[in-house]
Formats: structure tokens, C-alpha cells, sequence
């Protein structure tokens, strides 16, 4: 096979920065990975063979359910055990992206100042993968610097974030007591994610009964699965990149916690290690990583292949809308033109 | 530029049938393009030059906003007026999707007995894109059916979601009194795609208070754009292909409706009439089908070069399985793997 380019000195010193954890270079890095710059990509090529040492979680759920609060207890508790975390938050609502009322900044405040703590904030708009394509390569740099733990903060509707969440090794769902007609959204997709489930607010009544209605859900979870997969591969012809075909023997435990008390972290964090020890036992986390890997190969490939078609058809932004608008007008149709574009690269 | 394969006699004759108003013929096809058969792309490359003519309103917001209720309120209204109208529920928690209380589902019944009507829903999982993918080529075949209106309910959380919301001419966001954080949510990404919005279950304290924050995040829209678009471009190298460049000189309208009572729905349904105008008045329509196809084209163009890069260099599921493997390893990285799998191409 052909090799791709060698790496060069300047991004090799970059990258040996970033390992040392400079905080600038890490932070520049990241800016320049999201404008797409060449030599970022050398430069996370070069931290590469550095990754896989940190644990990734993602936390996800509805609005509201206290995603932000639970990520908050969770930094305090592994600061704690002495580990370093990086927090990713792709919750447009979270206060660690800046989307918060004024109380719940002030108290992000804390971690802001912990130099062992490294957060970063993602946008929810962009183009169609380029949310988890951009949190995969974010998760990447604060691997390579060194964090323990990154915590990935996730609105839990809608498919781009449910594949930001399977980006991680332990994916924590957060539910909130009477949740009512949230627990059907749960069911569509959400579900299939979830290696823990933690009800927070969990002082509040009806606890018990979320607590019910999740375990029947978890239970039929086994039945349904096959369904799901056979789906995913009707939608995309290169498999279910995302399908977690590693884990059918883990049952996914539900603990209760009450962030606004700190109550129940002991028993989360005791969750998620008991899954990575779990994956780690079986297999699963490489597997995992695998997945992750697949997912990530193809994206890029897609990317890497659509911009060289483009540049050698001397298809330049305005020719692109040209082509467009005569698909607007009835004059061609999509297929077609990719069928055209695809046949002339042969 | 090559021509792509001429379309055979059959796929004619099925896409004669569709465009009969054929619904089992429809059904059928659906099923097979969800399948990605490529005898259905061919009917549906048929049935391309007589799409155009329906006029598609997408119905988005929080879980829980009433989106269906709309939904159903907007299906009545325009049968009553002699519209046919076809509806795809991409809403996880809609009825029409099946995912409601029973309620809900014998409400729906008279539409779904109703042969100026037709339904579809689609899962919210599947890989990255083929949601507005599956829900663009369902959009086309109930548009080439002759469906006056064409009606798309999506829950407003998630990028994949938004995307589908921007295949739309006219998009309504419903929102509901006193939703706090969630305006937070909006802000971000949903506002980029309101047209028109409706404060629903509007007979509820805090409208006013809704309806007044809502008027001061359409005015900052004006002011914010510009860096919205910018983000865009940063996470994609061809371009913001769902950005709404055609029409800022739009002023969203506010609409209250209670769907329950079905009061306000001559109201939303005028405020959707006179977005339409605007757009062909201003040239609006052809730019937005511009820009859907642009994204359509692109999309259909990636799948078709990844597939046939994976099959010339003989990369059967397994053999990429075990590529994501060496990359889980660290033995390479997916920026080295897909430059040296694009070079081979040349």
C-alpha cells in the first residue's frame, strides 16, 4: 500500500508540546483542527500512536435532566482520586459551553481554575458528521495530553449526538423521575447507547416508578436489538458503525444520584468503573476503540475522496451551485450527476 | 460529462403507477430505497423530473411542544381546503410514528383512514446523513404521488434533526410558555431554521413572556448570522450547505395556537401561505431546492465514491474490520489509512 506523507519536524515539536501538556498549544491545536488547516492533521497524526491511554464517558439525556450538574460531581469526584479530566460539552445548554445562567457559571468556576481540569466546548451546527468527527478529534488531543478521564457532554435527541455519545467507552444516560413521554424518546435510540443509567433529581417522587419503567425497558432491550441493527444497515451501506455488537452480556445498572446534594457520585463512578472493568475483561474495549475507528476512517475517507473528485472535475464553489440549481430545475438528477462524476474518475 | 445508465422500461412503469397516486406502489418503493436497491433509485431517477410541484412545511421543536398535535391540526386545515397531504414523522415521540399513548393513536386514525393522506415515519437512528438522505427521497416520491403539502415533524434537538427541518420551503418551530432553558437550546441552531413560529398550548401563563423573548432573539438574529455561517464553513470544507443565505430579509412571525382546541390554525396556516409568496416573489423556492440539492448531490456523491473505493481495492466487511482494528491498535491512523487508500485511486 502507498504511504501517506511523512510527518514533519514542526508538527512532531508541536505534537511533543501538547504531550507535555502546554495548554496554548493544545488549545491552538484544536482551533486549527476545526478550520481544517493540513497541518493540524499532521500534527494529530503525529500525537496518534499517543492516544488511547484516557477513558472516555459520555454523558447524555433530555434537557433539563441535569447532564451539566452530574459532569460537574463527576470532575469533583475524580479530581479527587487524584485524576486529571477533560470535559467536552456538545450540550448546547451546558454551562461549560457558555449557554447557562449566571449560577451554574460561577460554580463551573471552581474546575475553570484547576489546572487539572481541560474543558472545551463544541457548537451543535455544522455540517452533517462534523459534530462527532470534531469531538472525535478534540477527544484525541486530550488523550495525547495526558487526561485520565474525558467526560463528553451530550443533548441525548438526535442522531448526530447519539453518535458523539458512542464515541465513548462508558455511556452514562440521565434520566429524572416522571420523565412521562421522554422515556419514549429514550426508547428510540438512546437506549442502545446506554451502558449506565443513572435517575438524578432522584429525591423527587415517582423515582421508583422510573426506576421500574427502565428495567422492563432494559429487559426488552435484548429482544429488540436485532431489529435496531438490521435498521441501521438499511440506512448505510457500509454497516452499523456505531452498533454495539461487543456487550449483549452487560446489563446496564441504574443508580440514583442528586447532584444538587452530591449524593450518589461514589455509586455512578462505581458504575462506570465496574463497565470499563467489564470491557476490559472481554475484549470489549478494543472493540470499541474499533468501532470508533471504523466510523472515523470512513468519515474522513468520504471527505478526503468528495474534495479531490471535486478539485480535478475544476468544480470551484460557484460551479457546484451551477450544478445545483439545474438539479433544482429538473434539468439532471442527483444520482445521475454523482453516477457522471464517479464514471469520469475511473 | 458521461451519461449515467439510461433508466429501463420497468422502472418507468412503476414510476407511471407511483405517480398514479398508486399506494401500495409508493409503499413499495419506500421500502426499497430504505434498502438502498438499486432498482428503486432507478424509479426514483424516473420519477425525478415530475417532483417540484409539492410545497414542503416542516414541523420542529423541544419534545413535548405539541409538534404532533400542529401536525394533526395542519392535516385537517388543508384537507378541508382540498389538499392531499403527506406526512413523514421523523419525531420519535410521534403518534404518527407509533411511539404515542393510545389517545394520541385513535386521535390520528381519521387522517389514516383518509385516502387523501398519507403517512410515513422514519427511525432517528441509522449512520450519519441517511436520515435526511431517507427523508429526502421519501419527500420526492410523495411529491412525484401529487401531495399538494407535504408535512415533516422532527424533534428541533440534534444537527441530523435540524438538517432534515432544512429540506423544508417553510419551517415551523413550536415552542410552549415558559420553557426556560430551552430557549437556550433554540438559540442554537433551531433559530437558523424558523420561519415561522407558533407559541402552542398558548392559553398557558408566560405566553406573553415567551413571545416578547422570542421577538428579541429574531432581532440578534440579524446581528448573529454572519459568524453563524462562519462556523458552518468551518466544519465543512464544501461549504454551509443548509445556510438560508436567500432570505434575510424574512422577519419570522409569531403565531399562538392551543392544538387542543384547534384555535389559531387559520392563523399558522396564513402566516405558512405568506412565507411562501415571499420566497417566490424573491426567488426563495429555486434557491432553497438549490441548496437541498447542492447537499443531496454532495451526499449521494460521497456514498457512491466510498463504495466503489471499498470495492476496487477488494475491502470486503471483514478486511475493514480489520483495518479499524490496526487503527484501535495504533499500528496506523485513519488520516494515513484514507491518504494512502485515496492515492491508490489515481
Amino acid at each position: 500500500m502507498a504511504k501517506a506523507a511523512p510527518i514533519r519536524t514542526d508538527s512532531h515539536e508541536i505534537a511533543k508540546r501538547v504531550r507535555d501538556g502546554d495548554v496554548r498549544a493544545a488549545a491552538r491545536l484544536m482551533r486549527n483542527l476545526d478550520d481544517g488547516e493540513p497541518a493540524a492533521i499532521e500534527t494529530l497524526r503525529a500525537l496518534f500512536p499517543h492516544t488511547g491511554n484516557a477513558y472516555v464517558v459520555g454523558i447524555t439525556g433530555s434537557p433539563g435532566a441535569g447532564k451539566s450538574s452530574i459532569t460537574d460531581r463527576l470532575i469533583g469526584w475524580y479530581r479527587k482520586q487524584g485524576k486529571t479530566v477533560g470535559v467536552i460539552a456538545v450540550d448546547p445548554t451546558s454551562p461549560f459551553s457558555g449557554g447557562a445562567i449566571l449560577g451554574d457559571r460561577i460554580r463551573m468556576q471552581d474546575h475553570a481554575l484547576d489546572p487539572g481540569v481541560f474543558i472545551r466546548s463544541l457548537a451543535t451546527r455544522g455540517s452533517l458528521g462534523g459534530l462527532s468527527r470534531a469531538t472525535s478529534d478534540i477527544t484525541r488531543v486530550m488523550d495525547a495530553m495526558g487526561k485520565d478521564v474525558i467526560l463528553v457532554e451530550t443533548v441525548g435527541v438526535g442522531q448526530d449526538e447519539i453518535d458523539v455519545a458512542s464515541l465513548a467507552h462508558t455511556t452514562v444516560v440521565v434520566v429524572v423521575p416522571g420523565m412521562g413521554d421522554d422515556i419514549q424518546a429514550i426508547k428510540a435510540g438512546i437506549l442502545e447507547v446506554a451502558d449506565v443509567f443513572t435517575i438524578n433529581k432522584s429525591d423527587r417522587e415517582g423515582a421508583d416508578r422510573t426506576e421500574r419503567e427502565l428495567r422492563s425497558m432494559i429487559e426488552l432491550r435484548h429482544v429488540t436489538m436485532p431489529m435496531d441493527h438490521d435498521k441501521q444497515h438499511r440506512f448505510s451501506p457500509t454497516g452499523p458503525a456505531m452498533a454495539r455488537s461487543d456487550d449483549y452480556s452487560w446489563e446496564p445498572p441504574i443508580v440514583r444520584t442528586v447532584a444538587t446534594r452530591n449524593t450518589g457520585f461514589e455509586e455512578l463512578a462505581g458504575a462506570i468503573d465496574r463497565h470499563r472493568a467489564h470491557l476490559e475483561a472481554h475484549g470489549g474495549r478494543l472493540a470499541r476503540e474499533a468501532t470508533r475507528a471504523r466510523a472515523e476512517f470512513l468519515a474522513i475517507l468520504r471527505e478526503r475522496l468528495v474534495k479531490s473528485a471535486l478539485e480535478r472535475l475544476g468544480r470551484e464553489q460557484g460551479a457546484l451551485d451551477e450544478l445545483a440549481t439545474r438539479i433544482a430545475r429538473k434539468e439532471t438528477d442527483p444520482y445521475a450527476l454523482a453516477e457522471d462524476v464517479a464514471a469520469r474518475l475511473r
